[in-house]
């Protein structure tokens, strides 16, 4: 019945003003606004579930000496980068039309939505509030990832200052350049949700990170690495797990719309490579070690989301299963070519993330079709390239630079007796399980 | 083309039926009714997950002889909770029409929805079952609440009994004041999702059944209060990150509808007050002990979510940093406070939930800003500090009465005996570990 | 205004193409359309997150010296499951039109949509993608509960091959009967979200395997079955709460559209016999041993939502209630009665999926209540019967016939040293808790 009511002012208006047909032909019903937005928040709390992910799979992997510093890097940069990109990071990535060259834009400092941000004259797909939240559970991650890689032997306050650096300021210009319609969108380079515009850049923080910090005490001996093994691999489980589950939400909340095609076809293609990334490893793995290893296998599956995340709307099924498989078998030969390049990299963040998100936006030019009427734009493998290429020397520069200046102001490793005796003891003067008697090594 | 059949028919009835034309112009349509329901059950399902929030959290922060107990509890008084909350609380809560005054009213026993409750004649946003399923879940929180201030000294049927009563009873009629339609709805006291409704009456239950059990053996020596560590703070970090997750349903589900902007702006400022109270955690804790300590900055994280529930529908974004900055500085400063009042509460509740719920309460009354018309009154500190003092006295008073009883009857605190080895071998014959040496302390 | 658009548009169409007009009828608005796919996907979220909750709560209630060994055949099963299930099982469970008896049907390897299957012309529920993904996680759960009742001593690889086989042929077969428009449907079997067709095939699975594998060294002495305690019983909590959670999508999902009056109907019901399930898990097991028992009430919630499961549509929340009170009763009852058989089940899977799941699916032939024009049948007692007893023939000769081919190629159970060292040294050469010393029985 109130459809009739609707009918009826509609067409009273109709004939009173003509221009209104004309001005809101692009607009959408209430009700697909509100379907569209209740998705996208759906989806900002499945990417904020990854943190908790996060946190699970890094601690998990590490040792219970350092499990506190751990949890406590996770959720003080979680919580500082949201305010960082509350105060900068939105208006950088974003700028709108306020000030944006291909390159760079700013749109001021702060959140803050006049009355058409909270109607779908800002956006079909969500409000204002909306798009700032889901972003903001994105720029996150990119610390988060690094996090993993320095693990164990940072500074507490050198690590904060950084990261908080890099989510305010080198995430979101990276980031601008493809989603904010900078001239990697102008190229036509295609990241539908982050392989390299998110993983790959946390990826290259954590490498630039991890080799500047050097290993950890006895990771390598007389130049062999040594395996530390994690000390929850229940913890790490979870973690894996969560991220499996958060990865629904940061791909499938990547179509910016409830699109029932759309999104389904990204949920499919995205499961599928988690679950082919899996078997990639467990394979590479058992045939490396004769043994089932179940780290390789869940860090395989985060190393098939990964890898699907740039094409997981423009690889079909069969595709985002080869694209997993060699996804996780490259998560498992990257992991032993790092540790004998001499880099220590505690829970794979390298392997995962920059290795696996080089090779899922390079896949993109290999597996994608699309309509390049309705992408804007033709893919190609070398624009993917380029792509990858540019996010890799820019944000391998800002991270050193970054690092150098926080090595300069405050240091960046912890002392040697610190270290041995784990940075719970030093830093937090709590142990994560008060009782409990961990052996030595761990 | 579903569109013109609808418009033919509506055309048809129309000009058959004047009359409805008048009595349908508050419905919605189908769509909106189902994209409504959808987020309130999604809503609720978020707000389940806070009980596995709660039990993490409290028995991360305790001891490992005591966390079958705490499980126990926790598990045992949702589902208790739930079974009363539909025999008689959502009755008392939500009287309607039946027979209500403004301190009390009952609809009956049992829960059940002619056909009409399926549909938006109900509600708009939701039907008879999804609304008591929201509710339900939300009065368990309270007793949960109360269950980790009574943490490893209380007797198991006496805080069973204790909590089906406060739940089936104390819960509803206080909550009937405000959302039942009582006389603090009438008075324009606003608390938009239950910082005093909910925390502040888990708070006071908190707070009083702390006070009469008295501290666990060994936390104060000499009248001076010793650190109790927590056996697992993985565990309480699962905890704090599942509550945070859950608060966007706690919250974003009180718009009591899939409203974007409503629920878009309640998302953020609920997520920035969270930010901005481990920040402001981070910062007291830091000054105050010179360790970054991660469970005062999980409890702020939690302090800036409780304050911010009055006021996430009418406090900006700025407002919410400030709101969420001074709950996670005032959880550390009142667990400070509590300690030297000699009061012993395991978890921090106290601090938490009535702490903050009482800071956020009364901020509404501050930052608050909405227009009179649509809340349907005026914002005013001194009404808010009314609803805070009445919710105040009724629960101190009735958690009074109602653990004297039990304490009459079956008595509150284990012996001393039980309690130096453990809840979990005295009353449960099992351990949380098994297998596990945790030392004599823990 | 869109909707003048709309309008104006169907009243052309309409003119110049009445067929139009006939061939519509049956679709709904693309509003319509997206909530329902969006509602079906967050279901399938929810049933994803069942995985982690069978791995939490099957290596909490196992041994430290088994918990990778369990974690490993989790993670694995659910990628296996969902890749061969892409494969083949999705399209022997819903043959469609292309080649369907009433006991057998297969539409062709290999899983995509043709531009139709994005739209409500496959389904106004959701998309075929979608439809794909809800169904890959169901039929992943099957093989999961077999899991538990082989835990601790089955050979990595034969598992694996087992229950391959069981999710990609045995599963969709039987689901085929009922779900896919096989004879059970024509019969007037009811079973809205899979007591027998889901937990039954797992649960008789599980029965068999548990069965011929024999009971675990240490198990029963003189005939007398020792309970042997799990290692972490905050982990199996963990696993619980998320089952619970996780069911609200899979009895949720199953009205496979978000219609408010039948999704909030049937969350009520899940909820309410969880709630009831641990209540009655807790007084029989109270009565039985004067302790309270936590993995008897885990179990009991458990317990009812399988209960509940085949009748969540069709019972009201007096019937859930006993439903789920009779249910947590039953896992006490039968999990004592299955020691004294001498089959030895680590987790309570059979007692939990099979003897819960027959419960309810009959308890649909005693409090269910449905408009027989609506289902196109009647609720009968002995079409009930008929169905249970059919399934569990099926799956026991399956079972019996795939595991005697398993043992006979490759063996079914470890060696009795690597049982009494744990599998996790054996096949996994990795402790789940590096440097934590577990005492030796466990």
């Amino acid at each position: 019945m109130v459809l009739l009511n609707k009918c009826l002012i509609a067409i009273l208006v109709f004939f009173s003003s003509p221009l209104i047909f004309a001005q809101d032909t692009s607009a959408v019903s209430d009700e697909m606004f509100r379907i569209n937005n209740t998705w996208m928040m759906v989806a900002t709390f499945l990417v904020f579930i990854m943190h908790l992910g996060f946190a699970g799979l890094e601690s998990g992997f590490t040792r219970a000496k350092n499990a506190v510093n751990i949890l406590f890097k996770n959720v003080s940069i979680l919580c500082i980068g949201i305010l960082a990109y509350a105060l900068v990071g939105f208006n950088l990535m974003y700028p709108g039309d306020q000030f944006a060259g291909s390159f760079f834009g700013f749109a001021g400092f702060g959140i803050g939505a006049g009355s058409a941000g909270l109607t779908s004259a800002y956006n079909e797909g969500y409000t204002y509030y909306t798009d700032f939240l889901f972003q903001a559970m994105f720029a996150a991650t990119a610390a988060t990832i690094i996090s993993g890689a320095v693990a164990e032997r940072i500074k507490m306050g050198s690590f904060m200052l950084f990261a908080t650096l890099y989510v305010a300021l080198a995430y979101p210009i990276v980031g601008m350049w493809k989603w904010g319609g900078g001239w990697l969108q102008e190229l036509g380079f295609h990241d539908f949700a982050g392989s390299t515009i998110v993983h790959g850049v946390g990826g290259w923080g954590a490498l630039v990170a991890a080799w500047m910090l050097g290993p950890r005490l006895g990771k390598f001996i007389d130049g062999k690495p040594r395996p530390i093994a994690g000390h929850s691999l229940p913890l790490a489980f979870i973690g894996a797990f969560l991220l499996w589950l958060g990865w629904f939400g940061f791909n499938g909340g990547s179509v910016l719309s409830a699109d029932p095609g759309a999104v389904s076809l990204v949920l499919v293609t995205t499961n599928l490579a988690a679950a082919a990334g899996a078997l990639g490893a467990l394979v590479v793995s058992y045939l490396a070690s004769k043994t089932y290893d179940l780290g390789m296998v869940l860090n395989g599956v985060l190393g098939g989301l990964v890898a699907i995340t740039a094409g997981a709307d423009v690889i079909g099924p069969t595709g985002s299963v080869i694209v997993g498989l060699a996804g996780g078998a490259l998560v498992v030969l990257s992991m032993l070519a790092i540790d004998r390049m001499g880099i220590d990299d505690p829970v794979g963040a390298v392997s995962v993330h920059l290795v696996c998100g080089v090779w899922g936006t390079l896949a993109v030019g290999i597996f994608g079709k699309a309509d390049p009427a309705v992408l804007g734009y033709s893919l190609s493998f070398t624009n993917q390239l380029i792509g990858v290429a540019a996010c890799g020397v820019f944000c391998a520069i800002v991270s050193f630079v970054f690092l150098t200046a926080v090595k300069m102001i405050a240091g960046l490793r912890v002392d040697q007796e610190e270290e041995l005796h784990g940075l719970d003891a030093a830093e937090h003067g709590i142990e994560a399980y008060s009782g409990l008697p961990f052996s030595a090594p761990n």
